[in-house]
């Protein structure tokens, strides 16, 4: 049986009809604000943040202006991803203006692209003769990949092939110089991004061969003896150092330590491990390659039970921004980059349509309520590329191992991955809603809007009404020509235990159709027919597994999908003295009035109060005294969007 | 008033007398292992560990073999430690042949000075023509201060002046090279040590110009513009980077942000700062300046009330292997270098020097028990650099921000200053038991043992019986010709509660007595007379001031001056599982048979019990449950003895 026929397809972007108070204000800020503001920020129009140059840089490589490369290496992904950001919203908000303005960048990179195929401002204006020689740094198929995903959002968005055939051009190019023909290099990028969007320009265009490239990528990957070393050596440079570029992690950084189906733990840069499972993910399930699904069965597994923070956060050090080992989860010394948890949403998204499993959906909804966008303020216009748990900001200021947790989002990044990511990710929100396999329909997400779905060859009218995440209930209402046997799929989220669904107002005894953390409603539908799901959102403790050594007789807390925490402007400073009594009440409020409307937690709590002289720093049998004080729990996301101060997840207990 | 007239003197090394079961064990390693081992090593005849290459340094340098520099700038100055070491050994311990051996090398030494007295093995062979080029980064200065120490303790072991005489002579060229006169540099050292040397030299040549270029350094250090950036622009470096050089310390790294008698912070590299502080506590000593001895305590007491750990540790990162900020205590990405702590000593010393106070004499035998010691393997042959309070093996492997954390100690260092450094503290232990003053005798260390000391013009033999540290007894016998009046101080430590003292059986109430937490007893003593000091050990449960993040709601073990941790060989993984109830039974137990014997303490206490699936990470509403363990808590300095495993200071207390 080919993996192919079990493919969960996912209702695309365009067409998930997201009318969402909380979801809803994303798509408009990212349309209203964060396209606009990321295109000054491209055009160097931002004036306390970094200039970014790309554009240009492409009109440079393009022959449109004289200058000199400047920037990152990878500049070029940064308009690759507000492209991307730009073809998402343009499927859900048409605008001309900014259609305008996306094919007249399309035009200059159409331009930037020289005759052979080959496209990337930093070779060609700065070093047109060392193309392909340092893939393990340099970035070249990072950058392409970002530039086709781009091509086929902008493509499916508006139909115009323009950057779609400027991007297959260059994959029929890439695809000359890798492979395992004689005359081909036998390389891999170090940065994977490329595996994922072959699979899409091959899904858009049905040209097999970019499927091919996209396996062989991933075969080749880790493969002894080291490519990269190879190539180092090829540089001249010394072969003991080739290795050791990436500190102790050497090839584990980018993935390569050992062929990817031998992988079984999430190793090295966090954002490159999730790109790579995401394609891994993809080719099997285009190829049904069953080796290459354990292996992503067991790296999710690896990620999920021993290395992903409570709000979705991945990677543990700022040292290669990466994971480091089993159960080692600081919380202020964390990276947690918000392009790893929008990459483990990619992978996530993937995995559900392999498997349809609220193991997968349940982290999917976990990272994009929570560590997706801690990542961005509010107002759309400063964000985080880390997202600790806790902070103290005299550490982030005096101490060199927390100075990369910021205590202020920042405008704009010298390495400005994660601005674009999210605006993609969150015009892009849609996707992730349902998906459908012959006569089923599942729902991940709940989110307030209208659908049409086909399911057994018939069109489906799904409409949710919901006040998700605030409110735990959704109601579903399906719409249909005439009636019709299908079954839809309900998530119930792993964290609540006492869901309730009612047909028609009836009912429904769940426990014998749940599939997976699905609950299975077979039925013959009927037009006007009405699905209340209620998920009580009871205020939840949550502890980490014990050998998350940091978290021992600490608790945080959690109401439905939203992780909360606590902040110096509510609770005052030394945030550490609180402690959480085992029976204390929890209360959760809607605040209409604070950052646009979120639910609260009230909490009474206790605060250390023993007295201690200002000059004792040690002290013998000091009795610890607490006193009550009442604390507000703010959801998780939503912080540092008032003034800089402390911050805390997790809280002691006792 | 001149300061000199209030200077309390320590009695010496050579005339400590002592014959203790604790230090006469290290006195005895030192001797019969360390120095010899050291020897070894500076000889490259260790087979494991990096070669020194010091020996063959000074063998170019002096002419006697060929061939070039080999190690860390700063190489010179392991030798020195190792020949201060041998002196101090030497004074205690008369051995002609290792005083031949020492001879010899001197011999080497002298040979090595240039004509004009420069001794420097690195610039000689190396740069001759840099010489004093780069005072920030090469140590010159430094080197020289180690070899005036060696020098000065050569000779008051031996009466030899070859080495004293080199090392005059190279102070001499020093002198014609620094200080405020038109042709002179107006720099200082990059690393400061040449400042308590040169008052060494001068205490024991009469030399006044060796104190006033002392002052000079410390009076000179901080000032803008600073010297530094100055230096660097001369040698052709950027202005932007000159300051730039240790990260974002700048010139704090070194205490050369401002006139030290600004400072009042103890800031950048600690072994640096307690080195600095320790010369600007003896040219105050020396001069009387009452701004300088005002500095020293300002910075002693933000070291002691906010920057150190309970150990006696000091330096919270190794980031420039340096204080943080207040407060700033993490255990287990802690710095604690062993040399900072002996610095420490050296500091608390000189403090007690200028006013007798428990304030300082507890903190210096708090680091000698506790943190220096912890620096050197039992068998005397394996060193820490690195002191943790909290280790985690795995973490020490994988994660960055722990690797420099070792789980055992090393036979050697590239950077080898800790192991010369601890034995020549060792082989000079002596000279911080006692001090006089006029008509006082000041006791300010319990060790057994017996000394002649001057007072009132009398000689006064004190002997003392202890089995201190396990011990809460010292039997402390006063021999003299006939009765003379004068007063016997005797630190009560800070840690001690409930002391007593009783003069030929009767007890004395020491509460009307006690002077600076010293109980002074004033009165005609006569020959025979016998005083008992009782200082009840017991076991204390310690508290950290709550600003301390990490330890809030934790409890440290402490004995006497020692205090305890946890080691997993005793008490299985995952030590953070443990938990101490605020009630339970503590037990102090001396056992002979471990460690070369030592007091354990056995404690009911309790574990994390509750049950996880192997692949839970967060789960809702788990009861945290206990289990009753008994646990067993040795002596911190003993830890790493044994095998490789986990260890702990601060537990939760629950």
């Amino acid at each position: 049986m080919k993996s192919k026929d079990n493919f969960k397809i996912p209702v695309s972007n365009k067409s998930a009809g997201i009318n969402d108070a909380f979801w809803g204000r994303y798509i408009d800020l990212v349309k209203n604000v964060v396209i606009p503001y990321q295109w000054d920020a491209l055009n160097d129009r931002i004036p306390d943040a970094e200039p970014s140059h790309v554009i240009e840089n492409f009109k440079i490589a393009a022959g449109l202006s004289q200058g000199e490369f400047y920037g990152i290496v990878f500049r070029d992904s940064d308009l690759a991803k507000w492209l991307e950001a730009v073809g998402f919203s343009l499927a859900v908000n048409p605008d001309a203006e900014l259609e305008k303005r996306a094919d007249e960048v399309i035009d200059i990179i159409a331009k930037a692209q020289q005759d052979d195929g080959y496209l990337n401002t930093y070779f060609t204006i700065k070093e047109p003769d060392n193309k392909w020689t340092n893939l393990r740094d340099c970035h070249e198929l990072y950058c392409a990949g970002h530039m086709m995903e781009a091509a086929v959002a902008y493509f499916e968005a508006t139909g115009k092939r323009k950057l779609l055939d400027v991007m297959c051009k260059f994959a029929d190019l890439i695809d000359t110089v890798f492979g395992t023909g004689p005359d081909k290099k036998k390389g891999y990028p170090g940065h994977e991004e490329i595996e994922l969007a072959l699979v899409k320009l091959y899904r858009v265009t049905g040209e097999k061969k970019y499927l091919d490239l996209s396996k062989y990528f991933i075969d080749e990957r880790g493969k002894a003896p080291n490519y990269f070393i190879k190539e180092a050596e090829t540089r001249g440079e010394k072969a003991d150092k080739a290795d050791k570029v990436w500190g102790n992690l050497g090839s584990r950084y980018c993935q390569a330590h050992l062929p990817v189906r031998e992988q079984t733990k999430a190793e090295g840069h966090s954002v490159r491990a999730v790109y790579l499972y995401s394609g891994m993910a993809d080719v099997a399930l285009e190829t049904g390659d069953q080796t290459l699904i354990e292996a992503c069965k067991k790296l999710w597994r690896n990620i999920v039970s021993k290395r992903m923070y409570i709000t979705g956060g991945i990677g543990s050090t700022s040292f290669g921004e990466s994971f480091t080992f089993d159960y080692d989860l600081p919380n202020n010394t964390i990276y947690a980059e918000t392009c790893a948890s929008i990459g483990l949403v990619f992978f996530a998204h993937r995995m559900l349509q392999m498997d349809v499993n609220n193991i997968y959906s349940d982290i999917m909804e976990k990272a994009l309520y929570n560590s997706v966008i801690s990542g961005i303020s509010l107002d759309g216009k400063k964000f985080f590329y880390v997202n600790p748990l806790e902070v103290w900001p005299e550490a982030s200021e005096k101490s060199k191992i927390n100075e990369h947790v910021k205590v202020t989002r920042q405008s704009w990044f010298g390495c400005a991955c994660c601005p674009p990511n999210i605006s993609r990710l969150l015009a892009s929100i849609g996707q992730y809603i349902y998906s459908t396999h012959k006569d089923e329909i599942y729902t991940h997400l709940y989110i307030n809007g209208e659908t049409e779905i086909n399911v057994s060859e018939s069109k489906v009218k799904i409409k949710q009404e919901t006040r998700y995440p605030w409110d735990e209930k959704v109601k579903i209402s399906v719409s249909l020509n005439e009636g019709k046997e299908f079954s839809l799929l309900l998530r119930i989220p792993g964290w609540c235990d006492n869901a309730k669904v009612y047909i028609n107002r009836e009912e429904i005894n769940i426990s014998n159709t749940r599939v997976n953390g699905y609950a299975k409603l077979k039925r013959i539908w009927r037009n006007g027919d009405v699905v209340e799901l209620v998920l009580p959102m009871v205020i939840q403790r949550i502890k980490a597994h014990p050998n998350v050594r940091v978290n021992i007789g600490k608790v945080a807390l959690q109401r439905g999908p939203v992780v909360y925490c606590l902040e110096e402007i509510d609770n005052g400073p030394n945030l550490h003295e609180i402690v959480l009594p085992r029976k204390s009440e929890l209360k959760a409020e809607f605040d209409d009035n604070l950052l646009g409307g979120l639910t609260v937690i009230n909490a009474e709590a206790q605060r250390y109060n023993s007295s201690w002289e200002k000059d004792e720093l040690y002290k013998a049998e000091v009795e610890s005294q607490y006193r009550p004080v009442t604390v507000r729990f703010i959801p998780y996301y939503s912080w540092a969007n008032r003034t800089t101060g402390e911050m805390m997840v997790w809280i002691t207990e006792r």
